[in-house]
């Protein structure tokens, strides 16, 4: 599918829109990250504004940037990535876009939803391609996964929190906070909007909702034919009632195919909390589809932000570009090593005698581990004693030293047991 | 990528291996579900015994069975799905099938573990797809979303649960059994082999480890340089300690890219309550991805059993067939409708007066809705005192009828607040 260009040139791509996510989207483009790929123009209002900001830093001196759309439709461009949003006047100048032989990438929800299967109608008739994954749930590849991953499936149900603000919202009312705080809260922070109505009125919700419907389902939907329930009117007192209930509130878009009719719904409603769907706290989205084979499968993880949504639009672009079969497996080496510096978990089973602490904590400190807790749960036989040593972040090797050592002393009844503590430390980095 | 063949001609497909997966194969590709689909080639040792046992049942009766590979080799089938399993002597028959132009689809982990760089290599030269999405987490479609929707990131992590077996024997240790009695649970559930050493001692998930390592970090890695660490010698004990640690006990699969080394091990772990990995109970999978740009994703559902592994299969060859990029989004109508059968919550805000409650379970009885319970918190005023009923499954414009009725009574200080419970009802059919 990918356009065929001639060997070995590289496919030129047209940013639509230098706001949070096309900036973020140039950025990721930056440097030969992705070599064949290269971002030759931005097109944005007042253009001027943008080439000379903070978000257009690094960026390859040679990128036309304009404010004339015609610039982009009318240039040889493969790829136009769209982060500017809404319908009018993007349907048009997508349309040219794919008239004139240019794959697109987008992720105007709105768009999509309302006039998607007509701009896919196009797409094929020029033999382009249309994608959208940062539509929906942003960084969370739902729409490839339903697409690529579960198309042999039957998916008759699908449930998700597709408004990271109103989850923001929520989960902050949990705790106990009155809705006009955290709206205040969320709009302080930036998750909302001065006018907040598409996202706690349920309209941006609803539209992904019909957009995931298409792709996981099948089914055309027009957005307005959903109904859409405002969390306005959710107070504190309903986190009460509902804890009682062993629930919590949060928005929810669901669909449900039976009986021929598509049920579908935006609206804040009681969630138990043993369900996967209030795993989903701050703006986190979730996504549980339902196949009538292959059962339950949940997604989440950033629904929006600038690089995560921007990580989407990429995938798409890169997709385009090669065809998404022909992902060339590499063959790149590294050094494996099966260490991690971890905190670990040490357990003893020991025949108790005074001074077996001290030993160990000898041999600990003899290899550099330091004892983080030591634990003695009460109600154990002292002749068989289970007692748990945990370190701090320790070479595994340098702790499976000390292990060694430790379980040559003659108070140990069994080998000690050694487990990795899988706990956040610092973000992995090359 | 798609193999050229005669228009309309359609996608001849053949199975090697009719067991548990290769049946559900066969069985989800009945039917006309997957237009221009045709199982044509069942291979199996002592094949007579599959044709005429029940899992072959429904199937069409043009299916060549037989149990002679160079039937299969030597025929004209589009695609091989090969669900046997092992690389002796498997990995020959799937380089003969790419080198004569076949595609193929497979399950096998071991051996795209450890033979699937050559596979790989062998398919480009022959312009063939090898894919094998199913090899790793079963239904839950981890590689198609790393490769189609995280390629724009750099993935420099990833954690998992990628063995159901392990994963249902410590979940259940959890309770306080020990490791003996539920090894014997798994076994006699189906769930754990006679020899259980694949699963307890981390070789199958070390597999699908490095399968995932090579998709999602595009890092070449051989199985045998990642250690492993058993289970067995995980006991009650260890997971009373781990709670007083706020942890449970899990077997982890991770890897992580640090200085230029990639780090990786199987072992059974310590996990955090509050992980996401510690969502998974029972025989689930799960992977959490950490990406530079678009920080964690988290996948989870079925890792295995059959039907779940062939939409993983399935979903593949459909991809093979049609090229990714071109999946058509069709235009399907469906009657769409905002009512669902579901329990609803209903909170009052009321001036307290004896004859309330009855008026209410009235209005909802009137309708025919039934009261599931009535919940009143101590502590708040008379004079605007919020309660809460919840129905049993009504049908939301029946709710929202007794509620209409309800918010005309005048003890009612404001409109009555209606939300669905989204408590899993029976399954969605169609
Ligand atoms: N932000 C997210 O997390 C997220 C996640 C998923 C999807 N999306 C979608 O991505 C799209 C962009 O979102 P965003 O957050 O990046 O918005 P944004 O920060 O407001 O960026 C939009 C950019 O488009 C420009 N623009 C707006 N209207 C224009 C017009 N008529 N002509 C020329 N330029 C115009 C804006 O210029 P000015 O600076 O002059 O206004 C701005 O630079 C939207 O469709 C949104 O729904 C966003
Ligand atoms: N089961 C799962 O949940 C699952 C999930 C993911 C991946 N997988 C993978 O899928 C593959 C198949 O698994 P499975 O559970 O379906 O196994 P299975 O039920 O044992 O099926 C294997 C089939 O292959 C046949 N077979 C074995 N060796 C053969 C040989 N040398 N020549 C001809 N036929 C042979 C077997 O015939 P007999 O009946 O004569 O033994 C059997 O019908 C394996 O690679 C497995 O790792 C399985």
């Amino acid at each position: 599918m990918a356009k065929q260009t001639a060997a070995n040139a590289a496919t030129k791509v047209a940013i639509l829109g230098f706001g949070t996510v096309g900036s973020s989207v140039a950025q990721l483009l930056r440097g030969q990250k992705f070599p064949g790929i290269e971002l030759t123009h931005i097109y944005n209002r007042g253009v001027e504004r943008k080439r000379t900001g903070a978000t257009a830093k690094g960026l390859n001196s040679g990128i036309v940037w304009t404010e004339n759309i015609q610039d982009i439709l009318k240039s040889d461009v493969d790829v136009v990535i769209e982060t500017i949003g809404g319908i009018d006047p993007i349907e048009g100048w997508l349309r040219k876009a794919l008239s004139s032989g240019k794959h697109v990438v987008t992720a105007n929800k709105q768009l999509i939803a309302y006039k998607g299967a007509g701009l896919a109608k196009l797409a094929r008739e020029n033999n382009r391609v249309l994608v959208y994954n940062a539509a929906v749930a942003g960084g969370v590849p739902v729409i490839p996964a339903t697409l690529h991953g579960l198309q042999g499936d039957r998916i008759t149900r699908l449930s998700g929190i597709l408004n990271g603000t109103c989850n923001f919202m929520l989960s902050h009312m949990e705790q106990g906070a009155e809705y006009a705080d955290v709206l205040k809260q969320a709009q302080a922070a930036g998750y909302a909007e001065a006018d907040p109505t598409a996202d706690v009125d349920g309209y941006d919700a609803r539209a992904k909702l019909c957009i995931l419907v298409r792709a996981a389902m099948q089914i055309g939907i027009n957005p307005d034919e959903v109904p859409a329930q405002t969390i306005r009117n959710v107070s504190a007192v309903d986190f009460a009632y509902a804890k009682e209930l062993g629930c919590t509130v949060r928005q929810i878009a669901r669909a449900e195919l039976r009986g021929g009719v598509l049920r579908a719904r935006v609206a804040p409603m009681l969630v138990p909390k043993s369900s996967p769907i209030a795993w989903s706290h701050g703006t986190q989205n979730m996504v549980v589809t339902s196949g009538e084979f292959g059962g339950d499968v949940v997604f989440s993880g950033h629904g929006a932000g600038g690089n995560p949504t921007a990580v989407a639009i990429v995938s798409d672009l890169l997709a385009v570009v090669h065809g998404s079969n022909s992902v060339a497996l590499p063959v790149k080496k590294k050094t494996v090593t099966g260490e991690f510096m971890a905190p670990h978990y040490l357990r003893f089973i020991v025949r108790d005698k005074p001074g077996i602490v001290s030993a160990i904590s000898g041999a600990l400190t003899k290899v550099g581990a330091n004892i983080d807790s030591i634990l003695q749960r009460p109600g154990y036989p002292k002749d068989a004693l289970p007692f748990v040593v945990t370190t701090e972040p320790t070479l595994t090797s340098t702790v499976e030293a000390a292990v060694k050592a430790i379980s040559k002393m003659n108070t140990m009844l069994e080998a000690p047991l050694c487990l990795q503590m899988l706990v956040d430390d610092d973000r992995a980095e090359d």
